[in-house]
């Protein structure tokens, strides 16, 4: 049964080295997390998952790492600069800022209904709710303190402003001088690198349509109420393919993005009865898209999206073409003389330029990383009656992929034999191999159970021809060159010649 | 012979799809850049390797990756709000800026010699005068004007103030209320965040001395004149080691770093005559270092760091620790009531709580990509009077490791073993493979050799049994099932069996 609460997985996260709060010695600062030892693995693991089958298991896709800071005109080009707010509150009274759905989210259901009575909703949610009072904001105001609105803080009614939109962008200065204009973006998404290279690209690659482009990178939004662990935060890595294909074939190729990313969020560990596709309804959708998938997971914290699916159309290569006008795109673009380019590619069958449609599958590495350990964290009661706590990643997943453990850890031939295993297992390169000598052998499975290591290797007496230490009678010698393996998930233990070990491992590892 | 001029990398960069100018179809945003589809594979590689070397290879090193948004007080007490200045000078009559060391090094000789007599300086190196003007910034103008330094823009002789303290680190607001105090840093640098997160390593994974925290990631510097492609950026991407010792045996410590970090960048194919390790005078120092030796590699531009191995003593450790002034801390640091945690960590001998010393091998990843493409770009002239182009990258970091060329296009039996071929290679799992069907034979051997690829695999009409197309006389029963695989260095082509490919590859390839 996967994990039940935040709670335990931010606990098991802070205690064995996954992720801990950024700036934590000075108080944290919120919505930034940094990954530990165990947490950078399994989060390198992942992305090298999703490259792995984007970019080297198919033959239709490049990949780009572009750059953080962005130029002013990609992201008003975009809209981001016009669109991409979140409508927020002010109390007041006490002077805090809420995003308005999170504030309805967190009031009773009592005071729900009669803020939403005012707007003539019933039952609708609190996304729909939200979206109505954003439109009509002096009503908005009216209705919370009406409703006598509670501040999620000090539980009080607020007195509460009327909603106003927050860009989410966060600014910086760039150059030695401060003026005006030489502000630049820490970019919203990834996706906008790819946009801007689109004809870097093809023209480096010579690619033909249908083809994509894949990025993996680091992405930041200053939102108003980070929350739910490394579900919301303000700096955030993000994996998105930009898949551009000729229109008319749209649709289909937005049906198999959407059943190839479900396939492999399961290839991943997650559970089927965890993940729901969600098809937004026209309400739902952006002005951009034709048409969104979200892909939901079932967090501790709720049914939430791990990933989108959207048809962007032509809307994002029209915007950033100059002189847009003139090539039929179906988008509503904004004129554009900022962009030096016209970002077009010949049509397959015509041979005639022109911007095509993309598919964005768009998925989120810290959320891809909950839910991993979400699904993986279980709780078992032993036949002893023990409890134990098991992390159920998949091989390819684990940050530790064997740990090898010398039983005695001041017995010089059996550290050296110990040293030497790690190092011959190291080099066949399928990740870490730790040398692991601290604490007894109970303690360290233990530790391997709640880390994810799906195999401990026991170097012992009877590895070295030792079995029977007071030379009563001789060791048995079929067990000299053989090792303990014990598997993390039956907790079975087998002997196994050390000389095989590297086709077992690989059999069991990859 | 390595690459003579900057111009030839950055044309091959940009025409082959390694490195674009950032932001490109909006005019650029200075100082930073786009690794395109092969870029990211090398730049990944060399990570990669950098990792393995740190992380896996070694027991006595964990991994981390901070966030890039930094909390202030982390760095007030580093010392960069203070410190991490670079002195500039303007140009009243056109308002431009200049960092003062590029400004002096731009100079003509002749108006070199006088402002440094000025300073009575004779030849010391445009560093030193740089430093001694900074520190008497009224003398500094007063020199500049008289020995009528020229503005590079416009090639006059400009009208030029005092240098003054420029601070390098971004800052950003962070949270819905854009005040004084709601401002972060991207940072500036790794390492800090590795300080800060030394408790919760050591308490996650209950290391001892002497053992290291190993991290890479983005890091941002405002540089007043980014320069030289990738090597000076405002936005760039380090790898850095902070490795734990006790007092008294850095010293060795230190030097042991340094030959290791030698060898490794000779492991990624870097002539031992192009690189350079400099040892700084007490002059160069940082006021936290007790040693600091560079590793110089010759670039296009001249010899320049590529890394820096630093003995930075207990000055950052001790820098973050609350009441610092009751541990012996040897380095001068400042008092900090802000930090909750004392930094230490037993000592092994005594067991007492001690502040640790600290090694830092510092690199950059972009730097370290620049030289590995400076020192691999190679052009030759071939028998026949024609030149190539040919990247001799060591395979590891090869963008591609194999393409796999079917020799006509649109021959399915042709394409069928082809496209089955590059999916068995690649499920080997030791980097990209290409199936490339662009252009003819000859055109792909020249690109793949521009692009460093290894090894090129050609599936023709003799692989399928085919070989003799008119059917006057059988194909050579010998050749089923074999391919031609040509040597990117030798251009050599051998012919050999499918089934053999696998342990082939992977002896030339690992």
């Amino acid at each position: 049964m996967p994990a039940q609460s935040m709670d335990e997985l931010v606990s098991l996260c802070k205690r064995r080295g996954f992720i801990f709060p950024g700036s934590d010695i000075y108080g944290g600062l919120q919505g930034t997390y940094d990954y530990g030892p165990l947490g950078v693995e399994l989060k390198n693991n992942l992305k090298a998952a999703w490259w792995r089958s984007m970019i080297y298991e198919r033959d239709d896709i490049e990949g780009l790492d572009a750059s953080i800071l962005t130029h002013k005109m990609v992201l008003r080009h975009s809209g981001h600069e016009a669109t991409f707010t979140d409508p927020m509150v002010d109390n007041r009274t006490n002077k805090k800022r809420y995003r308005l759905d999170h504030l309805l989210k967190d009031q009773k259901p009592e005071i729900l209904s009669s803020i939403s009575a005012a707007f003539g909703f019933e039952g609708e949610g609190v996304d729909a709710l939200s979206s109505a009072m954003t439109k009509n904001p002096e009503k908005a105001e009216v209705a919370l303190n009406a409703g006598k609105a509670l501040d999620p803080d000090d539980g009080k009614p607020g007195n509460w402003t009327a909603p106003r939109p927050f860009n989410m962008m966060f600014k910086t200065t760039v150059g030695p001088v401060a003026d005006e204009e030489s502000y630049a973006y820490l970019r919203p998404e990834t996706a906008q690198g790819i946009f801007t290279n689109f004809k870097n690209v093809v023209d480096s690659t010579s690619r033909r349509l249908p083809f994509g482009i894949a990025q993996i990178g680091k992405s930041f939004r200053n939102e108003i109420t980070p929350r739910n662990f490394i579900f919301r935060v303000r700096e955030f890595e993000q994996m998105e393919l930009e898949f551009f294909v000729t229109p008319g074939t749209d649709d289909a190729w937005h049906s198999t993005w959407v059943e190839t990313r479900l396939q492999w969020w399961r290839d991943q560990g997650l559970e089927s009865n965890n993940l729901e596709p969600y098809h937004q309804t026209k309400e739902d959708l952006s002005h951009y898209s034709k048409a969104t998938v979200d892909i939901l997971y079932r967090f501790p914290h709720g049914l939430e999206e791990l990933e989108g699916i959207a048809n962007r159309t032509d809307f994002d290569l029209g915007s950033h073409t100059r002189g847009n006008d003139s090539l039929g795109i179906q988008a509503n673009v904004e004129p554009n003389t900022d962009s030096t380019e016209k970002l077009t590619i010949p049509h397959p069958e015509t041979q005639k330029p022109i911007v095509p449609f993309v598919i964005e599958p768009s998925a989120g590495v810290d959320r891809g990383v909950l839910a991993v350990l979400t699904e993986a964290y279980t709780k078992e009661t032993l036949e002893n009656g023990s409890e134990r706590i098991v992390l159920k990643l998949r091989p390819h997943l684990a940050p530790i992929k064997v740990a090898v453990i010398p039983l005695a850890k001041n017995k010089l031939e059996i550290t050296d034999v110990a040293r030497k295993l790690k190092k011959d297992l190291q080099a066949i390169g399928f990740g870490r191999v730790l040398y692991e000598d601290t604490g007894n052998i109970g303690k360290a499975y233990r530790r391997h159970d709640e880390v994810g290591t799906p195999l401990c290797i026991t170097v012992d007496f009877d590895t070295i021809g030792q079995g029977n230490k007071d030379g009563s009678e001789p060791s048995d010698p079929n067990l000299l060159g053989t090792v303990t393996v014990r598997n993390r998930d039956t907790m079975a233990q087998e002997r196994i010649a050390m000389k095989d070990l590297p086709a077992y491992l690989l059999e069991r590892l990859r």
